[in-house]
């Protein structure tokens, strides 16, 4: 079934995406190529040794240490995906997503490409059937965020356009547009023009300042439902006796603010 | 393209899913049909004038009152389930979905149909090329369930099973398994028996007390990767010049616990 | 002894303050009076038949209702009093009492009675050792505090000036001054001239654009160790077997900021 | 005016506790005595040259260090004291006070002392007029505790007990009992005898199991007004053009349960 990217068979494949695991923060995702070496300081698997194995096998290093062959989920993939810029956490794209109606075969913009974890996120969700266009000023962003995307298989479900919001997009009657930016407020026309009346504009935003600015900006060019949040994820220790949540926990990662683009009367049919 | 729910047309067509705002939390989402009428409390409005309107369109009731003609996202579907039972919410759909991998094409169990909220959204994010076996004991649910997916178009991806899980699943390799039963703890067995190795075993518990009692088990049955977490969903009014959160919030919707079947040393091939 | 609040006899007396309980939202605060009688919907009781009870004791009204008498707690005297403006929350009290050293005979100022909610809980704490100076535009709000501080027999600890803190303070050299004005940016002359070096500003402020503009403020003029922050108070349902928070919760009352005067070294002796 | 903490005089003098500071987390409080020597990594001051000093000047150690001389308030006397257990947070200890009615006179109890940060700051609250009376069986604690209540002037107010409370407490009548030990369930019958009907139990606990575990033993013991909650404090970044919270937290301290003793009607005069 070309259309996803799950494994359902039993044992590993050439090709396969590959989580090797020691640990929760202690892992590696891996294409499986025949005659390629996986290398990280606790030694040396070949690929070759991982091909065939039923998912959740054991498998040891040529220093004894053990990992375990997982397929990796969405979460495993965004973890792994190196930190350039600043990073976006499950709790926030698991939400983004919900609440802008992305699913399978949503054709959707984002601007700002950044570290590319949302990119990935984005692309996983739509799937092979949908497209993320994802806009992004800086070329080494979008070699970058393309690198992981081919790692992780996604890579044909995304265009790049190295471009400046700032000049438009070429889209119209577009769902959904988010934009990971500093500054959306100063984007506001060009949003509008992409959107589908009805269509979701969302962002997230580190300070409550940007929040304010965006706030005015939205309501100026009669966007609709503005809806501002913040999603805080408080972990547990899981010890069934000594239940009791975990001592530090993120604070902030940031403000996701959500709006609809409607149309004034003058501008409608109905 | 029939494997999307998203209308890359500007206009209403009939078929179509609409939703009906006058604000926020004054919304009704109907399937257009020639020669119907919707109506409400706020008067009447024919479908075959909302047949062909431009998207975001304002249209008048015979009273007068005035609704925007909208695209509804999976949010605004899940909001408009009749709450039969406990609900769910957008920020804990969210966040199960990224961490459990699942995506276009994913092939799921659900284990408690419950109000079909959870079901609605699992549909809507596997896709057509994608299947939620959904388990429940009572008929009722189920029948509450497939009436408002068949609403959304997505009746075709779900498969309910009349059944109690207690008997075990009829599947095996599973990627997925999210049980919504108060008492996940004694269905670990039969959960470890349908999941493929690496799997994904996720829940939602109101209390404590359950989570303690799951965590036992899950230890007792070898799972790994325990985690145990809550989201905690924050609202602002969004004044620019008088930012901040909203007075009231939900404070508690459940605790989230997820967890991968991993094979003993014994099991294992590698 | 004269200096405490409290009744280290185990029956009631005359002059004392009581708390009549019919629930914990259900609560009258009376001081008993010979001859007095208290009344309300849930019926009468004489203020002579409250007298030489046991704390703890049942008392019921002619109307048959059941009352329980107990000693009121600080957090109760402040839940008592009526509220005419913004309230402020026993979270937030006891956290700005231990930041700015607030304690048995300190001498603090407060700008800005208000309810006269915070008023009570200093004059409660400093105790009549102790002094707070509370200064009041509005003279309607001085006259509704003294009546609240007056039964719970705390009036002598306040003094009120019926003046804007505009003009400035007349004392100097104050350990700790709260500001409970929406506008405290533009007092930071007033509050260097009162406090000592050292000395603790504190307010609380619902928006973060109020909380920006003071902090630029407090920059401005040479305050130091300025903190920001906020108090979440969660309260749990106490059902032993299905331990878990309450449904809904307050989300936010104001964010606390404070600072301590510093001098610059072209002041100081050493 | 011997009844406070407090120096209204603008000098340091002999005797005079002053907190050395050169970051919110790099500070030092000293008792100022003729003749002594303040040493740390940051260099040499006389204490000497530091009487006589205006209350926030700055003054160098002997390696070029500026040390900022101001007076301690009771969250940083908390802050000073060695951990050598559990600490209890300032957001703590304010919501303990207001709740239980603590203040100027108090005479209270406390049960397991532990590093003593509580009983100081319980000690500070009810000042000279009042007499905290803690119980501990560890006698280097008591030891430990009382050596940090002399260098703040706080050791007359505490008696310290070195006794297990499972043998009862020698007191009773009493306003408040405070108890900071692990099982606080196997006490209420100790407590109740030595609490004034109407009077506040009060405890901190780190995990679900052990609130659960008291909210049983409290009902069956006839506690009244059952109160379980949590206390999340959340720092924010004070710069005013990017107000935002901080970036990490403190997740979790214990939960707070209060609970007042009341009377069955056959024990009741009235």
């Amino acid at each position: 079934m070309g259309t996803n990217r799950f494994n359902y068979h039993t044992k590993t494949r050439k090709g396969d995406l590959v989580q090797l695991i020691t640990g929760r923060d202690n892992s590696f995702i891996i294409k499986l190529e025949r005659g390629k070496v996986f290398q990280s300081h606790h030694g040396v698997i070949q690929h070759d040794d991982l091909i065939n194995l039923h998912w959740g096998s054991r498998i040891k290093t040529h220093l004894g240490k053990v990992f375990i062959v997982f397929q990796p989920a969405l979460d495993d993939l965004i973890r792994a995906i190196p930190r350039t810029t600043q990073i976006i956490y499950p709790k926030d794209i698991g939400y983004i997503i919900v609440t802008m109606g992305i699913g399978p075969g949503s054709i959707i913009l984002e601007a700002g490409t950044g570290s590319g974890a949302l990119t990935t996120a984005l692309a996983y969700v739509v799937g092979d059937n949908g497209k993320v266009i994802s806009y992004e000023k800086e070329k080494k962003n979008i070699q970058n965020a393309q690198k992981n995307l081919t790692i992780f298989g996604l890579e044909k479900i995304v265009t790049f356009k190295n471009r400046d919001i700032a000049d438009g997009f070429d889209e119209t009657d577009i769902q959904a547009i988010f934009v990971d930016l500093p500054n959306p407020e100063d984007y506001c026309t060009q949003i509008r023009k992409a959107l589908i009346p009805g269509g979701y504009f969302g962002c997230i935003l580190p300070t409550t300042n940007q929040v304010s600015r965006l706030v005015t900006s939205l309501k100026k060019h009669n966007f609709s439902f503005i809806e501002a949040s913040e999603i805080l994820h408080r972990y547990y220790q899981t010890t069934a006796t000594r239940f009791r949540p975990k001592d530090k926990m993120v604070s902030h990662t940031g403000y996701l603010v959500f709006a609809r683009k409607t149309t004034k009367l003058s501008e409608t049919v109905g």
